[in-house]
């Protein structure tokens, strides 16, 4: 850290606990009466006076002169640079962007050199590369007769490097070859601040450049045609929440909302964001936190507000520029950011935001688009992105180089194709329950099923959903032409099928439609009501109780299956039985199965060849995974289930404390966004360990949605699994996790 | 098995599948007709013509001739013996016997002798000692020209040895003999079946003999000073259930209710049971299960039967003696039983019992008292067992054998007192959330607690409680004085402390005792509200989440034990934090705890040694044990909760499907109620094992419902645990348990 930066920085940090505004407020007042409106236009005199008046803050606050031994000076601002290690923004920031087991930060002492020595001095900050599109060329800004403070902290509105080769050409060319020396040195896409003291150039720092996502991948891929990297390089270039971002929603149709356009602000960080207007970092927060999407909207951000950032689907600014805080630390988490929108005026105090006319309050609705700066009224349609291009050519690398399988979670032959499209190699979890709601028919039919009080009205029942599932498993079998298509029967407690609203509702609208008297609905009803569901009727337990549920699942996976091979579609089925805590439960349920299978094998004259196998998310399924895998043909972990049971954690109810287990770092993160690798982890490998002893070909994956994240997905390639499932969306994330741990 | 009891037998099972019904109806008529009362009546040309009747039956069912080749009637009659073994009634007896692990039942075959030979002849069954009470003088029944099957069958009411004595003085003397020799033998009280044919004596069979507790301890004890067995076998004669028996309760004061007596019939298995009358072993089953006290009242009981008399809390028959089904089956499972209540006359159709003028529905309750006989109208007041004489002198032996420790789980002074007395060796779960439950006032300062939506509020509202649960601690150190007292911190969800009853009384209630405004109130109670309670907000996540209530509680319990200490009671507090997943949780609870100690004992100028320690009730605290042993200084298994999450059964849910996996086979036995010792004893193994290596002097013990059943505390015993805790009641089961697996 050169000594500008530090004493700067230690000014940022308020040493010795005086506000930064304390001075900047006699600095505004001096230049307003003598009329000036920079700071370099006040002379050597007022600065000598403002120094004065410096001094005197200092005492006033402290009670004793400012310490004018220069060794003392820099004893202070080195130890404000080291306390800053432990203030709760940096603790933050460590703990969001999950930075854990160093010891503090280091502080190099350097010479000052001064870019505010006149018109032949000046300072910069640059990219090697186009940090939010990957164009090689150097991108970035610069102020002659400006301290890099000026820069950075986006109060001066700087000027184009080409600026600096009109003005200062030797030191630009200087420049330019010094960039090249650093990536070469790097292999990597650089982040540079330099000073020009007297046309002589003067480099101060140097660091990997942070970038956006589809930055990240172009640079990537162009320095491999470069020859700069090889392709194992490469691959660990682009981290896999970058990939979030290219496959974050785009605008559906920029062109139709134009006539909403109430600004354009700087195109800081790209990707479309729509949600509801609010004005502080804490705000942000909360608002997230009840699960609504929020844009947050400030005059400057400052590192006070990375936790409302992260927590916001956008951010928009009135000042700073494309290096300023708001801009750089959107663009490293995929944030869509908007910056420097000067038409915007801010009213934190009234919570609103005034553009012209147009007054937008807390709670309203806007749109951003971080790829052209423009801001929008109202909530604009938003469109899945596809991979192509670069991407394609740098995820073709990827998944040459990965040994684990990344297959998706989809329930619907419109999920099953867009995974296929995302490059998954089949489907690692088909949710038979979510077809149950696609109608209004098949959600009757459910329901007479759940209230049948009978085996034979459950039968009947049945017989309604089976040509419904049968044909939904034909277009997935479709879809998935030459890969596994893993299903799993019926899983969540019945309850969840019945209608919402107060219990009056319910029965009325139950017994409309299925004739039963509402003395019947409501015992019925009071039946299937559960203190804790997530432990309660479910999972295989329903498929045991009611076996003609099962068999209803199991024919209509089977017709589908026959059905599609004789179109000539390559099927290959996996039936997969949840909750399974028991190897009896599983070995009851195989049962039923292979006896439908035979019966459907033989009425359709054709056999295929199929597998059944089990979730393994019950924690005592992995502690007698042996057992279990002599019946089992595949397991599949439910990392949602084994996470909830391992630790008690209801997810729906986790929101109570987990905030404040977090915040008081009781956990370092949310075990159901990244997977506990010490607690849940360790049952994921003792069951594959043990299921592979029992049986060496079983099949081992996970379904669970840790299968996206890309910390976790290095976990299961590294335990030895055979495949991860995730949503559609998060395929090409796992792809690239699994090729990163493999390199 | 002798022949008499192989065909007999044979005809039990509905050999070929014809109902015993079809045959005795034709003898029954054949009786009628020939104006005659006792099958022995019959003349050997009514028994000639009898059997051609019985071959017609035959011969009408089956379609063909009866066998009459011998050798043919004796393979059908072993083939009925081997495949009872798959007999549902088969099943579910060793199901609930918890027999497992045999392959079959052999069948001996053997000459047949005949004790209807006349009056010289006889047969009859015995017990070498008083079953019901231990007396050491033979019991049993006889009938003059009799088959076996006469006795045991309860149809000809039997009658008294001395019969035998007057009548066949010789075979008597032989047979008393004979008894004293196979007891001697068989070091046991031994079941005898026996013949006479024409004055000659013939053993028939010859097993250890079913008994009550009462009976078990006596013979045990007194076995010990006959010199017949050492004290390691004593320990091993009596069944931990049979103390069960014991220590069940008796009528309170039997004077009391002699004018409700309606009724007496045989003491055929000792205790009393008040209940609500059922009339089938279905219904029995059905009541139990919705958590129903029931008396299963039948004419006779027949092995059909066993799951309803298991369910029942006492069984009333109106026919048979004290060797009938009903009256063995009941005294070896401990049920209070009243056989060969003649006066009563059962209609099953109506569902009524008619004792002279007297009508008793189903769903009425009656008292019976298995010791006298008496049946009573009404529910009759219980009182609790005590240990006394031979119990106690067997105890004695107990506890010099055994290794592991028992403690009790006690939440009252009451409780701790109950628990000394049974022989707890301290209390190893006081759960300070049932102090709650005790006074008006404490409730209403808990839900001040909960209410709180400050800070200040909340401790406003400990400070109410601290009183109490001081008082109650000093009491239960009192009680303990020298042994440990492990105080649990507040475990449950905080919603199971508001008002019952619907939202507007719950509400109105609320605003009335905290004076908050109503929509506070609602607000805060949706807050509370959870989807699965059990998962929820609960345990150290509510003492991390507000930690002045682990304070509060800390201090209450430093406070009482120093008070105590001042005078003179040797006070060993051990503080015991619920729900811990992670070592982060339990070092943050145990920082509070151990500054609340430091500022009481600087405050009272004492200082006590004292504990701090976990519950391992989540599975992901047993993989981590290593981690947590590092700061707990002991372990308590929470086996309720941890069957909980290592099964994903909520135990408030799964008697939906509980009862299935039961009569599908799917489970042994309910978790709940026997340690799963594959699963769940895994994971307390792991845990056990990691600790101790993290902490060789961990103190590991189990504080969950399965410290007092036999067969899991002999699991923790060879697990090396260091103590169980179970309820006062069950502690001298547990200390038996416990001998047995040390021998």
């Amino acid at each position: 850290m050169s000594l500008t930066s530090l004493i700067s920085t230690a000014i940022q940090l308020k040493v010795m606990g005086i506000p930064h505004s304390s001075f900047e407020e006699k600095l505004e007042k001096m230049k307003e009466s003598k009329g000036v409106r920079l700071d370099t236009d006040l002379t050597a005199a007022d600065l000598k006076e403002l120094v004065e008046q410096y001094k005197k803050v200092y005492l006033e606050v402290k009670g004793e002169e400012f310490p004018s031994d220069p060794k003392k000076q820099l004893q202070l601002a080195m130890t404000a640079v080291f306390d800053s290690w432990d203030s709760p923004r940096a603790i933050k920031y460590r703990s969001i962007n999950q930075i854990t087991g160093l010891k503090g930060t280091a502080v190099n002492i350097q010479c000052m050199v001064f870019g505010n020595m006149g018109n032949t001095s000046g300072t910069g900050v640059l990219f090697t590369r186009n940090p939010s599109t990957g164009e090689k060329k150097l991108y970035g800004e610069f102020l002659i007769n400006a301290q890099g403070e000026d820069v950075v902290a986006g109060i001066r509105t700087p000027e184009d490097l080409d600026t600096m080769k009109n003005c200062m050409p030797q030191a630009y060319d200087e420049l330019v070859e010094n960039c090249e020396i650093l990536e070469r040195h790097y292999k990597d896409m650089m982040d540079i601040e330099f000073t020009v003291q007297e046309n002589r150039l003067w480099m101060l720092q140097c660091r990997s450049g942070k970038r956006t996502g589809k930055g990240a991948v172009k640079i990537a891929v162009d320095m491999v045609s470069e020859g700069l990297v090889d392709i194992c390089s490469a691959i660990k270039m682009v981290e896999p929440q970058h990939l979030d971002q290219l496959l974050h929603p785009q605008f559906e149709n920029p062109s139709a909302y134009k006539d909403k356009v109430v600004a354009t602000g700087l195109p800081a960080s790209p990707g479309a964001a729509v949600g509801q207007v609010v004005f502080s970092a804490d705000d942000a927060e909360e608002w997230h936190a009840q699960g609504k999407s929020v844009i947050l909207v400030r005059t400057e951000t400052s590192p006070e507000d990375v936790g409302g950032m992260h927590a916001a689907a956008g951010i928009l600014t009135a000042r700073g520029g494309m290096t300023s805080h708001a801009a750089v630390v959107a663009r490293g988490w995929g944030r869509c950011c908007v910056s420097g929108c000067s038409d915007i005026h801010v009213n934190d105090a009234e919570k609103v935001v005034v553009i012209g006319d147009v007054v937008i309050s807390e709670g309203e609705w806007i749109s951003l688009n971080g790829s052209t700066g423009e801001v929008v009224l109202g909530k604009q349609p938003l469109s899945p992105p596809a991979l192509s291009g670069d991407l394609e050519t740098f995820m073709s690398w990827a998944d040459e180089i990965r040994r684990i399988k990344v297959m998706a979670n989809a329930d619907t032959p419109e999920d099953a194709l867009r995974a296929r499209n995302n490059g998954a190699q089949g489907i690692g979890l088909c949710r038979t329950e979510h077809m149950f709601f696609a109608s209004d028919e098949r959600l009757k039919a459910v329901r007479r099923m759940i209230m049948a009080v009978t085996t034979e009205q459950r039968k009947a029942a049945l017989d309604l959903l089976l040509p419904y599932q049968r044909s939904d498993f034909e277009g997935i079998f479709r879809a998935m032409d030459g890969f596994p298509v893993t299903i799993r029967l019926l899983d969540p407690p019945l309850h969840e099928f019945l209608p919402e609203g107060d219990l009056e509702q319910i029965v009325s609208e139950l017994t409309t439609e299925t004739g039963m008297m509402e003395d019947e609905v409501l015992s019925r009803i009071e039946k299937l009501s559960e203190v804790n569901p997530m432990l309660g009727f479910r999972g295989c337990r329903l498929g045991i109780s009611y076996p003609e549920l099962t068999e209803m699942q199991a024919r209509a996976i089977f017709q589908a299956a026959v059905s599609m091979s004789n179109q000539g579609v390559t099927v290959l089925p996996e039936i997969m039985v949840p909750l399974v805590g028991t190897p009896q439960e599983l070995g009851h349920q195989m049962t039923l199965i292979r006896n439908v299978a035979k019966k459907v094998f033989s009425e359709m004259d054709v056999t295929l060849s199929y597998k059944v196998g089990t979730m393994i998310e019950i924690p005592r399924a992995a502690l007698v995974a042996d057992e279990i895998a002599k019946q089992a043909e595949f397991f599949s972990f439910g990392t949602n289930d084994l996470t909830q049971m391992t630790f008690g954690y209801s997810r729906d109810d986790v929101g109570k404390f987990l905030p404040i287990y977090l915040s008081k770092g009781i956990l370092q993160s949310d075990p159901f966004e990244v997977l506990d690798q010490k607690g849940v982890g360790q049952l994921i490998k003792i069951a594959t360990e043990r299921g592979r002893a029992a049986r060496p070909s079983l099949k081992v994956g996970i379904c669970g949605e840790h299968g996206g994240e890309p910390s976790s997905v290095a976990f299961f390639a590294e335990a030895g699994l055979d495949y991860v499932s995730c949503s559609p969306f998060r395929v090409p994330i796992a792809r690239l996790a699994a090729a990163q741990v493999a390199v």
